[in-house]
């Protein structure tokens, strides 16, 4: 199933759930008024989104006005850094050493806000050089300190994709430090739909989300790389988590930017890495962030069914 | 005026304002039942919280059940590290590079969980180098992105003790890696009373809480270091926090462990200084890290009211 979380001018909005072709929703109301309460108790409230899925089905529920973030807010956000293949044109791009590390890279970040699918993102400066990173990303209920990545597995209620806003300019400066990013990672943006695991089938496998990430900017095919080459699986990233917290309910773990080793078949999930490729190719980069007005468009492309997250589909305005 | 949170069952707890003597407490109620509801409207609540302390001081209320952390929960914890002895004696710690930086160091911490200030505190191993970094922070309510240091001060409502939790077998390995804490940090601690700036007096300087930091570690001195040698005051790092993103109202920034220059005469605010220390004057450190059921207690002394934020007094124990 798929559900989503309609703007009804309350911080965490109202949950729904969403047709099967993404055209039509219904609100589920109590006990799972909100994401984070369903996540709070999901077999509590269970009942009452299939009871919901019932009714859509046989004809309630109406198109939808506004979507925000399926969690608009969250206690708990942790990115991990699971593709090899953008840590190496990363560290490329800042002019960093090579990371030496056998575990999962992840740090802590802003999750009191989730931009909508549609949502204008507003930046003070276009000089903070203004970047996406297309993404997956997990919801998980309560998990244990201690859990291992194999019960992790079944914590896993809902997956999601989210735009990971990223300053280059500012990156760099603050991974130097060793503490991490607080300046460079404003406010992460998440299409429409947050979706169970069976809804994918074949294509939740080990733990990935074996999907193309289709992004496009200011309408210009820009990258399709495929989940499935994360180092580490979902499951994984959450036992990386779970090591020393308990993990609240409703944590949303990310994957880190989509990439894949055939770069120069599949393009990029962000602009950092275009332009590592060309100063690997041609010795410095050419593409430039994003302007004022810059549209960018993501979704995950599914031979079941076309965009089972929807479409983040936005524009980057002055501040 | 002083403010605590009382343990009610509930996630936020009910917010209660403090005699002058720290013995009686009495709920605010409606239209501030929590802590984080007043950070989301402090002038809409601050009638209903004079009305309590007037109510306290007639003698109504009781002798506090059990405290909880001031905001149990908050969307968002932002640690700093701006004493500057600190910094050096940690490189030292983790035997890294100095970092090389003019600008505040800052990580986002994890936020869905504060202790309280008599709660045990449960890790899974002692292999990971269990210690403590006692700490000022201050709450903010909403400060818009692009806010000034000067004006960030207007924006600092209340000011907190913490115990910011660390695992030093973990720290260095995240910490080389660039991406700040998840497994070295988990959740903090707090004393038990939030203070408004002017309750404070003189000791409350250029945005710096001038106080000494009292540390005993099982019933023996341990540190006495003072909150006025921060390099960049508090309304400094919240202006940091809110170059490119807006504070979610209730967000507590930390001041990073207290330390003095003095060190020899003052002591330290956590074991890795000391073992730093140790390894200066003597090359090798001899104090170990925490053990399970060690105790730790930490109390802000002033010369006009013994312990403005009352006393973290807590135990370590086995998950």
């Amino acid at each position: 199933m798929r559900l989503a979380t309609l703007d009804n001018g309350t911080p965490d909005g109202a949950l729904a759930v969403v047709s099967g072709d993404g055209e039509r929703v219904l609100e589920i109301g109590a006990p799972a008024p909100t994401l984070i309460a369903l996540m709070e108790d999901w077999d509590g409230g269970l009942a009452a989104v299939q009871s919901a899925l019932v009714r859509l089905e046989a004809g309630e529920g109406a198109a939808p006005d506004k979507f925000c973030a399926p969690m608009p807010r969250s206690w708990q956000w942790l990115d991990g850094s699971a593709f090899d293949t953008h840590g190496k044109l990363m560290q490329i791009a800042f002019g960093l050493d090579p990371i030496e590390t056998d575990r999962p890279l992840m740090y802590q970040g802003m999750s009191d806000r989730f931009y909508g699918p549609t949502d204008d993102i507003s930046f003070i400066s276009e000089e903070d050089g203004i970047d996406f990173e297309g993404e997956f990303g997990v919801i998980v209920d309560a998990v244990p300190m201690g859990t291992s990545a194999t019960d992790a597995l079944r914590h896993i209620r809902l997956i999601v994709q989210i735009n990971d806003w990223s300053l280059r300019a500012i990156a760099p400066i603050e991974m130097k430090t060793g503490f991490g990013w607080v300046q460079a990672k404003p406010a992460c943006s998440a299409a429409p739909f947050a979706v169970t695991p069976d809804e994918l089938g074949e294509d939740w496998r080990d733990g990935r989300v074996c999907l193309d990430l289709n992004i496009r900017w200011n309408g210009e095919q820009f990258g399709k790389a495929n989940g499935r080459e994360m180092a580490f699986g979902f499951h994984e990233l959450v036992a990386h988590a779970a090591r020393t917290r308990d993990l609240v309910a409703g944590t949303i773990i990310g994957s880190g930017t989509v990439s894949n080793a055939a770069y120069a078949e599949v393009g990029s999930s962000c602009i950092s890495e275009r332009r590592a490729i060309e100063m690997i190719e041609r010795e410095n980069a050419s593409t430039m962030f994003m302007s004022f007005g810059d549209e960018i468009e993501m979704r995950a492309l599914s031979a079941t069914r076309d965009e089972p997250f929807g479409r983040i589909r936005q524009r980057v305005v002055a501040r």
